[in-house]
Parts: structure tokens; sequence; C-alpha cells
């Protein structure tokens, strides 16, 4: 049997089924989660290089870095230096890219710098607020509260990230009601955006529709919602498909799967943005996004960092 | 940060989303399709042990290997050994596991056996027909028609495999339509249930859920379909929950996603077992398969063939 040359390109017909959005938006965080969950500590230049491709990729929103404490994450210890660089190469774009901050610390560094977004990361169970923040569960929100006065006092948008929302490592399953509550919490405190977090990758495709069922119960449509998937049990994209069909538009997703999963010896990190974008594709869900120029960007990544893109589609057209 | 023992248990209560069926039917086919496309060649005993784990369990229907020409599929080349050695360990329950053959030569062998089901490999494209079964697309169906007349002759029940159902890898596209009358042709022969292929794992939800609504409008309901996914562009459970969702309940899968790409230099083949089955337990749709069983043979093939398992659940539970 003859090979057909690689990398083949099929010519697909978009097929849009019906509830499904005409456009979403594909919230780029490799440079921020996918990078401090590898294993490699990549030079700043490359960082820059990664995230101005991912620019010229047509992602609409990238998380460039985090203003984390380098003990905590030695992986983006050059957050200030980055931004920096890319204020440098490309002004506003970079100002309007969000960095997550855990604290007022972080903060004061986004504003120093000009920023525009910020992220904040809360947990939705009590044992990772404990092991990740070092508060309890009711501390955490009494560390945001300033974080999120001053931000918007400043103008800024204020992300919310909600972790461990499907399972938790620790405790296991996490009630979808002690979620829509932690969700609630983040909200009333000035969150523009909620970003639900599968951080273990458990959830499956009915819990989804079922954590969306419940916040609009609690008032929160699912135009405030983002979804933030990890692939570590292969859910992550028919998750998606099961979130699209109940209204979310936002989802979180990582150039070349990059970031495996601090929880499990798996090599399979966030859902991998050309995985999200072929599927978006196929269906006609507009997004922008130029697939080639991930799949590009993705493959630099993965030589920066030694290793194979955990993304199938990167694998697929790139030969790897 | 400390972390949970490995492997966690995340309990999940099964949330149903409407629409969904009760219960589907795995078909196996990870010791046929899975082992003809890796490269190394396992001993006829590991595959006599690989197909009794699965059939211990729950697995329902596992197609157990091939009766084609060694020369075209040195992987299996000792069919006939390993179905003895399975009638001799397992009896009727080895009888019962369909195997493929490509005309009335591989139809002798099974009748010599007391075999019970065979399928049978067309496709939906003359270039795949020419160079995979060295026939034209008509010749096809013009070979298979004694098979069909003697197996059905003899109480066989028949599938009829149709490769290259959503891409062809030299031709692109494929039109849907010409897929419904490949379709029906095999059905007109007397195949008792049809396996749509998307042998390059090009496709994407909407394109399954238009291709079941196409037989249905031809008059063939979705109870007589089966759907195999490759996950070779990472597609492969996001369009089984698609494909669910139209009413289609028997779904091929690979233990251990074993089989890689023979049209893509990509280390991802069949939709692995293990994934489908974490889905279909968090959907509360019943499968009677014991996952951890599974996991344990995709890890035992895996130790057999030097790799490490394409399953993202299979590494995640197991820690490879």
């Amino acid at each position: 049997m003859s090979h057909p040359d690689l990398p083949m390109t099929v010519p697909t017909t978009p097929i849009t089924t019906h509830a499904l959005p005409e456009a979403v938006t594909i919230y780029e965080v490799g440079p921020r989660d996918g990078l401090q969950n590898e294993k490699a500590v990549v030079p700043v230049e490359v960082k820059a290089e990664m995230v101005t491709r991912l620019l010229d990729a047509g992602l609409p929103i990238i998380e460039a870095t985090s203003f984390v404490h380098p003990k905590w994450v030695p992986q983006l210890a050059d957050a200030a230096e980055l931004m920096g660089l890319l204020i440098d190469r490309i002004g506003d774009a970079a100002r309007r890219m969000p960095v997550l901050v855990p604290n007022e610390k972080g903060l004061d560094r986004a504003l120093d710098l000009g920023l525009e977004h910020i992220a904040v990361f809360g947990s939705a169970t009590e044992t990772f607020a404990t092991k990740n923040l070092n508060r309890s569960y009711d501390e955490q929100f009494a560390m945001f509260e300033p974080t999120f006065a001053r931000a918007k006092a400043a103008g800024m948008t204020v992300r919310g990230y909600l972790s461990m929302c499907f399972g938790d490592p620790w405790e296991g399953g996490v009630e979808i009601d002690a979620v829509v509550r932690a969700g609630v919490r983040l909200l009333d405190l000035g969150a523009d955006e909620l970003s639900l977090g599968d951080t273990i990758g458990v959830a499956t495709a009915g819990h989804v529709q079922a954590m969306v069922a419940a916040f609009a119960d609690a008032g929160v449509g699912p135009e405030r919602l983002a979804m933030h998937f990890h692939d570590t049990y292969g859910q992550a994209l028919a998750n998606t498909l099961a979130a699209m069909q109940v209204g979310i538009t936002t989802f979180d997703a990582s150039a070349g799967g990059l970031g495996g999963c601090p929880y499990a010896k798996s090599a399979t990190g966030n859902l991998a943005t050309e995985d999200l974008l072929w599927m978006l594709k196929g269906l006609g869900v507009g997004t922008g996004v130029d697939l080639d120029k991930v799949v590009e960007t993705s493959v630099f990544m993965a030589d920066a960092l030694g290793k194979t893109p955990a993304s199938a589609v990167a694998r697929a057209l790139a030969g790897q």
C-alpha cells in the first residue's frame, strides 16, 4: 500500500449542528498555565517569541505570565522581565494581556507596568485552598478582597479562576452547589468572568452541563463563565462540546497542550488549542485563529522544551 | 505543596443528560485493528492472554483477529493458531468472537473453526478500495457478494466495515451521500451491522451527526450503525458524544488506544476503550465493562509492545 504525502490536508466543509454558538473566544493559557507546569525552565526570549507568535496566530486573549513568588513557581520567575520585553516590542497589545496575580503584591507589579487585565486564582475546595494558597477556604476570599477592590478602582478587569470544580485529588468528589457558592463569592467581589477549572481532568460531559445549569439557577448565565479543561483523562474536548451545547462561549486552552498535570503521572495537560481549533473548524464555529500558526508555535515550543507536543493535532500535522 | 497518593480515586456520581442511551455496546477491536497497526509482532500466547483478559473485563464483543493473508498483515499471521488456542481454552465464547475475513478464503477458515460472526472490510472511496483491496470501488462489492451469501447461508452474522467515511488521505473530503450509497450496498448484500470508520481521525461532531441523519433519510436507522473512531486529531470522544446524542449505541474501541495511525506520523490510534469507559461512567451510560480490568490489560499489552499506552485514562490511572 502506498502512502499519501504528509501532512495530508483533508478539506472539510464546516458542518454546524443546531444550538451551537456562531463563534467562541479561545483564552490562551499556554504561556502561563502551560509553562508553569512544565519541568523545564524556558528562557525569557523564547517565552516572548511564543507569546508574539500566538498573537500573530490571531488568539484574542493570551494570559502571558504570573506574578507569583518565584519560590512557588520558578518557571515564571522572569514574569516582570517578560512583560517588559513584550511591552517594548508590541506595546499596548502586551498591556492588554492578562496576567495572574495571587495577591496585592502581584497587583502592584501589574499596576506599575500599566497592565489592563488580571486574573486571580481561587479554590472551590478547602483542602486545595490550604495547600495551594496557604489559606482556609474562607480566608482566600478575605485575601482576594483588597486585590479585587484596588484592581477594579484602577479600571482593570478581573478574571476569577476557580480550581478543582469537578473533583479534588484529596477530597474526591466536589458538590456542584459548593462550586456555585464559591463562584458567586468571586463574582460578588467583582470578577468580570469566572473560569471553572477541571484541574485534574476528571469531569465528564453531563457533569459540565449540570454545572452550567446550576450556575444559571443561581443567576449566573453562561456568558459570565469560561471553561478550563485539562485532558488528563481524555475528556476535555467532549466536555467542550457539551459546554457549547449549553451556551458557554469562552474556553481556556494551551498551545500544544503544554502543561502536564501536577496531580497525576500523566503526559497530558490543558486542552490543546489545536485540538479545540480542529473541532471548532469542523463545526463551523468561528475563532479568528490560524490553526497552522498555532501548530508551528507548538512545534517551536516543543523543541525548546525537548519533548513532543501533547496535542494530537500538532503531532498529526507536524509529523511528531 | 504536598501531593495525594496516586492513582487518585475521585468518586463521581453519574450525571446523565437527556437524549442519551441508557446503555451502549462497546465492540472491542484492540486484538485485531489495534495489533495489526502496531510495528511490533506479539507472540500468540500474549494475544490469547489479551483476549481472555478483555473477556473477563466484561467486553461483550471482541474482534479477535483477521484471516487476511500474512503478506499484507504479518502482525496477524497467527490468526488460525490464535483462534485454535482460544477455542481450546474458552470454547464457545471464542467461537462467538467476530473475526475479519477479506474474502471467501478467509470465510472458509472461519467456517472450518465453527465461528459464528465475521466482519468484512469495504471502502467508501475509490482510491482506498484500489490501494487496500486491490479492487475498484464497484469490484469490491462483487468480491464481497459470495462471502456474504455463503456466510449468511451458514447462519453467521456479518458486520460490514466501511472505511474512510469522513475523509480520505488521497481524495480529501468524502461526500456523505457517497458513504450512504456504499453503506446501503453492504446492507443490501446482507450486512447485519455497518461500522462507519473515520480511518484517519479527521471527523468532527457535526459531521458525525449529519452522517447519521443521512443514513436515517435513506432508511437506515442508528440501531444498524456502529461508529469506529480514530483519535488521530483528538476528536474521537467528542464524536462519540455527538453520535450518542443522535441515537448510536455501538462504538468500536481499542484497549489502551492500541493501533497507531497508518496514514499519519502520530502516536494515537483507535479510540481508547478506557477513555470511552470514563466518559460513559460519568454520564451514567451502562456498558457492563470493568474499567480497572481494561486498564490492567492495556498496561500488560503496553509492556509486551515496549511502549506506554496511548489511552489518557490508562496513563493517568496506571501512572505511565
